[in-house]
């Protein structure tokens, strides 16, 4: 049966491959196709770096696995021609000359660390599909104008971490902050041969690359639900965070009358409401999340005296974010008059800027999704992704491919074979575009 | 300054106790009264079990403090001339003499065990008050008609557990339950001298005692914001607790957009209010509480898969707590159908039934308030005593002093040596009282 499945998949894969447009082409290298089995194999075979017993993998960065991964990954980059380094944060380089010595690198890549007990397809469809695009060129004997470079990043997972070193963003504080191998991400960075203490001077400026292209899942439902094959990313969300506290008082379940009572788990609800009728309140595809909380004393038979939870708030606009914030604080400050309650809000400073991308690559993205006769949409990432950090010193592009049923960081995350074809497809012609102009 | 505080607070005492209608009395024991100063020394004195150097007082039944307080108490009975004998569950059983060898005693007593870092009033004013009832009546040379017994029951702080093996309503399970010591409660039980493989077989049956009398604080704000001096109890409202989960779908909280959320958080969210709006839509004084919450996976970037909470229902009627969970049962699927999640609640077989006190004894209680001069008002006590363990086996009548604050379980638990003293005198000629009859 599983034979059958596995076949199964192969005939839809060339099937879905065959149907994109070859003979309509107009030059030779618009002819050229990705090799959707190989991509599928690399991507399976990389599966095995840090599977346990029980089928979950833990290839957290700078982990035994993520450096035995790593080491996998650039033996393939060595073997497809890649003159291959180490950067000062870890991000593994690889860089094949152009026709113009003159010209700066067309760059593109993503991560191959992953959350723990995540799944295969977040950044590594991206990583195989950037080394994909470069076998491809070299199969069809192709030399680009531009010098091209593959960009893996370190620790994507812990707050893209290599790509905001490379950007110059990131903190030296930074690198104490212990990472989910256990290591500080300074002691992570030289485990996998790169030079933290080049930080402040090791930093790409703007202008030192032409571009920065990123081929990753989607991590929601949006492309799957809407039959799409690609999406062409406009922006990738800003990210607000606080810690909300909420204080009542605590007190005796049995003798308290409920109209005695300041409870702050009754306060925190209806924040938490409130936090989803402020959010939805206005048109857009801005999102808020409370996904922590905790309540003091915490024991069945006492009120509630404080309860502590967390606030996020996601959209592409920075203006809308805080709009959305001070409706939020509105809210709450009425609920907390009424409960006789304090309500808090402190911001975790750990936000990321919305990333807008480079709207003549996002038309470059979309005439090669076109050419190849996909169907797309534009669409935001409501996820963070290392683009949003290249963004800063690069024009930047990002192409989404589906997630089955939406699912990320998880072992249940997946796309299909013949998606993440489309998706190498269309960088490798979106790749060749740019390097035209 | 704290010097004029004592001595303006021992001054208040002795007008408070002097204003009780001595003059009034028509008989002899009528007119006797427990020395105020004595049960206030020796409640200060016990609070030295078990403090450590920040001033906190770790004193839970079967710990080293529990059991040198338990002697010190000991002791003090002895001297009281009471004939002293640990019982099976290991409470503490002093007995004296009356008159007529065929009648049953008249018992009364509370415990002198405490929540960790809890306070120095709870259960202590009943054991202190019991036994300055039997000094006044030795200073008195007053034999009464009925024998008279003091019952210190075992950590009544981890469920009435002396109380209700002695009643005969504990389980034999119940001793493996780890308790706030560390031990199990058999191993506790043994450890300050009782012998826990008795339990089937040394409990006391209905017409063994002719009554048990507590005089407890109130541990709630009632009786100080209305400004009375003694509550006469009606009866220990009954107590029922459930796990409450509610699944969701746990997801990435950047990628999936508000309307395609399953929240586990914010549907929980709506049933911790509907459980407030359920409770405070019933005339009455029922209460309900969501003390405890937990959300899963728990982290600010994901939206929560699964919650965890607890909800506590008491009231003087188990009917009506049946009814308050029917409501509590048809909010809460109608917010599970409406947020795409499920919502199951388990009991936790913790409950205890609602226990009524005999109505001649509260009655009693009454008539001695108001010979004494004292305000008072009849209440429900919403937290859980000895006396309702007891109220199985013997017509039970419980008394309520003032918590300064409504604060219980807590260092900062109080009640006036006036208000205390006030307290042990109306159990004094309730004794007397019933003792006639």
């Amino acid at each position: 049966m599983k034979v059958l499945q596995k076949l199964s998949a192969w005939v839809l894969m060339i099937l879905g491959t065959a149907n994109t447009g070859y003979s309509q082409n107009n030059s030779l290298s618009e002819g050229i196709r990705v090799n959707p089995f190989r991509i599928e194999k690399r991507i399976l075979e990389y599966g095995r770096f840090g599977k346990d017993a029980n089928g979950k993998t833990y290839c957290v960065a700078f982990s035994k696995a993520d450096q035995e991964g790593r080491a996998f990954y650039i033996d393939l980059m060595k073997k497809a021609g890649l003159s291959v380094t180490i950067d000062f944060a870890g991000n593994i380089i690889g860089k094949r000359n152009g026709k113009d010595v003159a010209k700066k690198p067309i760059a593109f890549g993503s991560h191959l660390d992953m959350v723990p007990a995540g799944g295969n397809y977040d950044g590594r469809v991206g990583s195989f599909g950037a080394l994909e695009a470069v076998e491809t060129l070299n199969e069809n004997n192709i030399v680009t104008e531009h010098p091209l470079q593959i960009m893996i990043f370190s620790d994507e997972e812990g707050g893209t971490v290599g790509s905001s070193a490379l950007a110059g963003s990131m903190k030296k504080e930074a690198l104490k902050v212990v990472s989910q191998s256990g290591l500080t991400i300074g002691a992570g960075i030289k485990a996998i041969g790169g030079d933290p203490d080049s930080l402040d001077k090791a930093a790409l400026k703007p202008g030192d690359l032409t571009c920065f292209l990123e081929l990753h899942i989607e991590q929601g439902g949006v492309l799957e639900k809407e039959n799409l094959q690609i999406g062409v990313v406009e922006g990738i969300v800003g990210i607000e965070h606080w810690e909300v506290v909420v204080e009542g008082f605590a007190n005796h379940a049995g003798t308290t009358p409920m109209s005695e009572r300041h409870d702050a788990l009754l306060a925190a609800s209806k924040v938490i409401i409130a936090v989803n009728e402020a959010v939805t309140s206005y048109p857009g595809r801005q999102v808020g999340t409370v996904g922590k909380i905790s309540a003091e004393p915490g024991a069945p038979n006492v009120i509630p005296g404080k309860v502590v939870f967390t606030l996020e708030l996601r959209d592409l606009s920075a203006s809308k974010i805080a709009l959305l914030y001070k409706d939020i604080q509105t809210r709450a400050d009425a609920i907390a008059k009424n409960a006789g309650v304090k309500i808090s809000f402190a911001n975790m400073n750990v936000s990321s800027k919305p990333a807008l991308t480079d709207s003549k690559i996002q038309r470059q993205i979309t005439a090669s999704a076109k050419m190849l006769g996909f169907t797309y949409k534009l669409m935001q990432s409501g996820a963070g992704h290392d683009a949003q950090e290249m963004a800063v010193i690069a024009p930047t592009g990002m192409i989404f491919i589906p997630s089955v049923g939406g699912i990320s960081h998880s072992p249940k995350e997946y796309s299909k074979p013949g998606d993440i074809a489309n998706g190498a497809n269309v960088l490798l012609q979106t790749i060749l575009a740019l390097d035209k102009q």
